[in-house]
């Protein structure tokens, strides 16, 4: 392919981005391929002689298009959402057509250079304190590809940093700390690093945020045991249910255990901090007072494309320290001064994509309240849906609403059940898991859900779920909170408008109609499940939180609880098209 | 920025490329900005209100560019060559336009299902065995970030395998082993995972590959001591000088410890398997044979957009086993059996880009044909180069070519040095590392060189390549094996023409001249090295190899070995424009 053969084929591909922008709402939202449809389609070695690259192109459009579930599509609400604007495209585009690894600030300068600036208007536009600045030159931040790579990256530097100032403690006494609702890059983590990990208890009355009462009473506990724990991942929105472990309760017990390094994991959640309305409730000060590093991922919900999650310590010695290879020989004067970064040292990996553009690029022409504005939009959805599904005797919040996260689920008025099902059946020996758990629900106000017990409505749900998996025209994930199985719906794609919302709705209410109608009551509802296509196939949930039933506990599904967004339902007053990104 | 907006700065993107390719040899190499340009040019936080994307665009041009490395002029030399190919650029804006996070085969069946396909293409190029083909059900092939992030996620894998096989072997018990030549890839995973690393020898007259002698020594004393060493990484084409282990030597001892993993570092050198006449050279049988996994970066060398580092294990259990945290009742009949792959199981991360389709893209319209012709050219430009440096007086060949690349470093003649140099100078107080090494050199046939000792050499080389560095239209990388400093040329941009070698040798060629001319011949060659541009400054060689000096070993300097490149230098015949890529 030579220089102009390449300008014919990028105009045709950028028409084409545009014609699948144009389309999308008419797409299915997710891929409706079976396992194996592309190898089938695909000849099983490379061509021998070179092919058209018109072909090529075309099979992109046949081949892989179908194949693709879209994320962008305004009807996408499972997992998080991912970004995707036409500024992270171009920045994309750009960064790709120089190539450059970027690893030393040598390798390229720019790389190094925008980076270390885009970082700090990041973190000025989320008002974290001017020590994660880079210009502090103690702090700083770097570009990461994911939370799970933010985190891993801090839990090696933490346990450097520990290992250093006490070097008599043995490996083997060393735990991570995370609490279950914890992504499940805790756990990966510890699956890396072979390192023990603890998952401190949550309950729902604490709206799964760990308290500080649990940490103290664990850093007791192992202390005594003679473990060293060395990190807490503390999270300001999980992904079931955007929990947020209590910081302001947690920073003066970790006061007590300086050697602790807290990490805030505010992947999804911390964009939010753009907007000054929602840094009380995300606890920007606590973060600012007590956090090692934080991390925020503006590839989810911050309209930077995959990937971009941005991290960022206190203090960057301890970055270099744990993971800086350099002989001194080659150490320089402004590299030691921080006047020159060389990124390779700030993650585990050595080369690097030219990240900063794209970010740069979205920043400059959105602007801070061009983000806001984003922001508030999609939170407004959500406060929409949450209108809706109050307005409704089917469903129920599982917990209160966070941000443009909601988890509910279908709990059918005692009215809608027939009259055999109002005493509750005995649990069969072939139930599964749930079934045997000994689950007291308590619901603010209606007793009217008495009939159906926690297994049977654990079974309802799974079966309401597949249904709402089956259609194309939306997308979900599934959790578990504790035991209870449950649905998330998370507002993020910028072309999400009013009207999607009560499309869901309808469709929701739809399903949930159909599955209370097929439902085999005669079963009792737990062994009575209907598989609607296989419940093995059921989309999870970003990071599998709280997926391990816990038996025995108590939970508190909370009804009609007012949502801690500081926006009202009310407030919506977005017009029906949202502004095209 | 709306649809059409995105369609205008779009086309206007693409022709900047174009432009940018146009010019592209009229522009300096690398990049001659001072540390911190970009923070004077640019304002300290985001702009408040969204700014037009045109004043970005441009200023795209007026301050990005300037402070970018060319990696794809033809007259760099430095590192290895990175890929980038208008295929490749094409691939990733598709990729990008989309944005899918592809952890999972439902996050976007078409993410996972391509890059299983093509991973089994690359394999069937490269002509790996079919138990690394994914198609296997068995073995299986991955995309990774960088050889860096591959080598961490193979030792994770290892020692997970291993301790799973010995649970009785405590972990300070584990030792990686590489080589001292091994890319710092070897000390980062050590230093991540925090397992002591054992750099195992090599001579100059290995060629700086390991030897199954040492191997096998290395293995008995540290068995007998209590260690227990789980993974060798070797080299096929090591950063510093194109080593090769001798992996046909050391098969057979693994074979004896059976527990230890062998992972093959071909990141570089593994695309020239793709001609058949370099699978020898590159011991394509053995790899096939002995390795448990394989790397090969098809970013560097093999025409695919960064990033693209393959890694193919025989055992796709290992990985899953190590890095799986689905919880039970989330796995599937089909991803038990392999037929659908949770890609996020088989790496460190979560995330992922759709790295598949650059590739995709890459190998269709190049085919084998066009991929293999692309290597045969760069190792032809070598080959040129080295005719011109044995044609030269000035310069000698640190150890025998490898494929494209090249280690010289400036040994003048006798009759170009004053003759107060005739008799060697004592050592100095103050002089440096290598100048308190005792160095025995061997030359073949060129006695002319024996006034100079191997400490001035190193500093008269120092000096060279300082000047070297100070030229925009020119880019080399330095090294250092077994304490000669030397210099490094690989060749593998797309538009390296022959005319690029010729003004590669004459610049050289000038700048030596030059150095000699300058040389402080009064301080006898050691403490009078003029600074050129600092020394400190100079760039250092991608992954840091062997930057420590050894004292006390005996080191051969070879010249006008023959090459093992199995195309000589007088099968040049290359018309003097590359094709366009």
């Amino acid at each position: 392919m030579d220089i102009e053969q390449f300008r014919k084929a990028g105009y045709q591909a950028i028409d084409r981005i545009c014609e699948y922008y144009y389309s999308l709402q008419d797409k299915p939202v997710q891929s409706q391929v079976e396992p194996g449809y592309l190898r089938k389609a695909l000849p099983d070695a490379p061509p021998d002689v070179g092919e058209d690259f018109q072909e090529i192109a075309d099979d992109y459009q046949k081949l892989i298009i179908p194949g693709l579930t879209h994320w962008q599509h305004p009807s996408f609400f499972a997992y998080f959402p991912t970004g995707c604007t036409y500024e992270g495209i171009l920045g994309e585009l750009y960064a790709t057509s120089t190539a450059n690894p970027g690893f030393n600030w040598s390798a390229s300068p720019a790389c190094t250079e925008l980076e270390a600036v885009v970082m700090d208007w990041a973190a000025k536009l989320l008002g974290l304190d001017a020590a994660f600045y880079n210009a502090s030159e103690v702090g700083g931040g770097v570009i990461q590809t994911s939370a799970s790579d933010s985190a891993l990256t801090t839990v090696v530097v933490a346990r450097s940093r520990y290992q250093r100032a006490s070097p008599e403690v043995s490996t083997q006494q060393l735990v991570i700390y995370c609490t279950t609702q914890t992504h499940s890059l805790g756990k990966k983590a510890g699956l890396v690093l072979g390192i023990p990990v603890r998952a401190l208890e949550v309950t729902s009355e604490d709206r799964y945020g760990l308290r500080g009462e649990t940490l103290r009473r664990a850093l007791e506990e192992d202390t005594a045991r003679g473990l060293r724990p060395f990190i807490l991942i503390a999270t300001v929105g999980t992904t079931s249910s955007g929990g947020v472990d209590y910081l302001e309760e947690l920073g003066p017990v970790v006061a007590e255990y300086p050697s602790l390094w807290v990490h805030v994991d505010a992947a999804w959640a911390g964009v939010a901090l753009a907007c000054p309305e929602f840094r009380e409730t995300c606890q920007l000060e606590a973060i600012n007072k007590y956090g090692d590093s934080v991390c925020v991922n503006f590839h989810k919900w911050g309209l930077t494309n995959f990937d971009n999650s941005c991290l960022w310590v206190r203090d960057r010695t301890d970055l270099i320290n744990a993971l800086d290879i350099t002989p001194e020989f080659l150490r320089t004067k402004h590299g030691d001064a921080g006047t020159v970064i060389d990124y390779r040292n700030w993650h585990l990996g050595f080369g690097r994509r030219f990240r900063s553009l794209k970010f740069w690029f979205v920043l400059r022409s959105h602007g801070v309240q061009g983000f806001q504005d984003y922001i508030r939009r999609t939170i407004r959805m959500n406060d929409k849906f949450i209108a809706l599904l109050r307005s409704s005797l089917l469903f129920k919040l599982v917990t209160a609403p966070f941000l443009a996260l909601t988890v509910f689920r279908l709990v059918p008025p005692a009215s809608s059940l027939p009259l055999s099902v109002s005493s509750p059946p005995q649990p069969d020996a072939d139930s599964d898991a749930d079934a045997e758990t000994e689950i007291e629900t308590e619901t603010e106000t209606d007793s009217a859900t008495a009939p159906l017990s926690e297994p049977q409505l654990n079974a309802l749900n799974r079966a309401f779920y597949a249904r709402v998996c089956a259609r194309p025209d939306i997308m979900l994930t599934q959790t578990d909170l504790l035991g209870t199985f449950c649905i998330r719906l998370a507002v993020g794609a910028a072309r999400t408008s009013e009207k999607h919302m009560q499309a869901a709705f309808d469709l929701l209410t739809e399903e949930a109609q159909a599955t209370l109608k097929e439902w085999d009551w005669t079963g009792a509802g737990v062994n009575g499940v209907k598989e609607v296509n296989g419940i093995n196939d059921v989309k999870e949930v970003n990071g599998i939180n709280g997926v391990e039933a816990v038996n025995g506990v108590k939970v508190m599904i909370m009804n009609g609880v007012n949502g801690v967004n500081g926006v009202h339902a009310d407030e919506v007053d977005e017009p029906d098209e949202a502004r095209d990104l």
